[in-house]
C-alpha cells in the first residue's frame, strides 16, 4: 500500500494562502466596516464633497436626516477608522477627510487580489 | 427689522448634499459590509490569489481555521455582495473573484470623494 504515497505527494497542491496576514485582514476589515452602513456611506461623500473641504457637524444632520448625536456617533467611527478628521472650534466639531485615506483604501484593495 | 434678511441670505451657505444618494449609499455599504470582517476579507485575498483563479471550499478551511459550515457562510456573503462568484462541480463548490469586482469597487470609492 506504499506505494500510493508518491502518488499522493504528486497530487497534492501547494496550500492556498492569503495574500494579507491576519493583522491586516483585521485593519482593513474596520475600515471596510465602518463604510458598511449607508449612512456612514453618505456622511463621508458629505464631508468630502464640501465646498470648504470640511462640515461642521451642524451641517450633516439635514443630509442625512438624523439627530446630531445618531450623526455625531457615525462620523466617530469614520474617524476611529482613520477616514475622518476631526477638529473642536468653539462649540462645534468639524470633520474633513483625511487626506490619502481613500487613495490608500483603493490601494490596500488592490494589493489584496 | 426687514432689513437682516438679506444678510441672512448672504451668510447662507449652499445646503450640504451628499455625492451618492440613498441607494446608491445603501449598495455600497452591503459591499463594504461585506468586506467588514476578517474572514472575508482573507477569503476574498485567498481565493483571488488562488494559482487557478478559483479556488474550491475544501481547500478554503484552513488558510483560515475555521469549519466549511462557517466557511461557505462567509463565501455566500461574499458571492451576494457580487465580489465573488460560485460554481457547482460535482460535490464541491468553487469560488472565483468576480472580473472588475475590484475594479469597480475602487472606482464607486473614488466617486464618493
Amino acid at each position: 500500500m506504499t506505494d500510493t504515497l508518491p502518488l499522493a505527494t504528486e497530487t497534492c497542491c501547494t496550500p492556498l494562502r492569503a495574500a494579507v496576514d491576519a493583522t491586516e485582514a483585521q485593519r482593513l476589515a474596520r475600515i471596510f466596516k465602518a463604510l458598511g452602513d449607508p449612512t456612514r456611506v453618505m456622511l463621508l461623500s458629505t464631508v468630502a464633497t464640501s465646498p470648504d473641504g470640511e462640515a461642521c457637524v451642524c451641517d450633516l444632520t439635514a443630509p442625512v436626516g438624523l439627530s446630531q448625536p445618531t450623526v455625531s456617533h457615525h462620523l466617530k467611527i469614520l474617524v476611529d477608522a482613520g477616514l475622518l478628521t476631526r477638529s473642536q472650534r468653539g462649540r462645534w466639531s468639524y470633520y474633513a477627510l483625511l487626506p490619502g485615506a481613500i487613495d490608500h483604501l483603493t490601494g490596500d484593495l488592490r494589493a489584496l487580489v
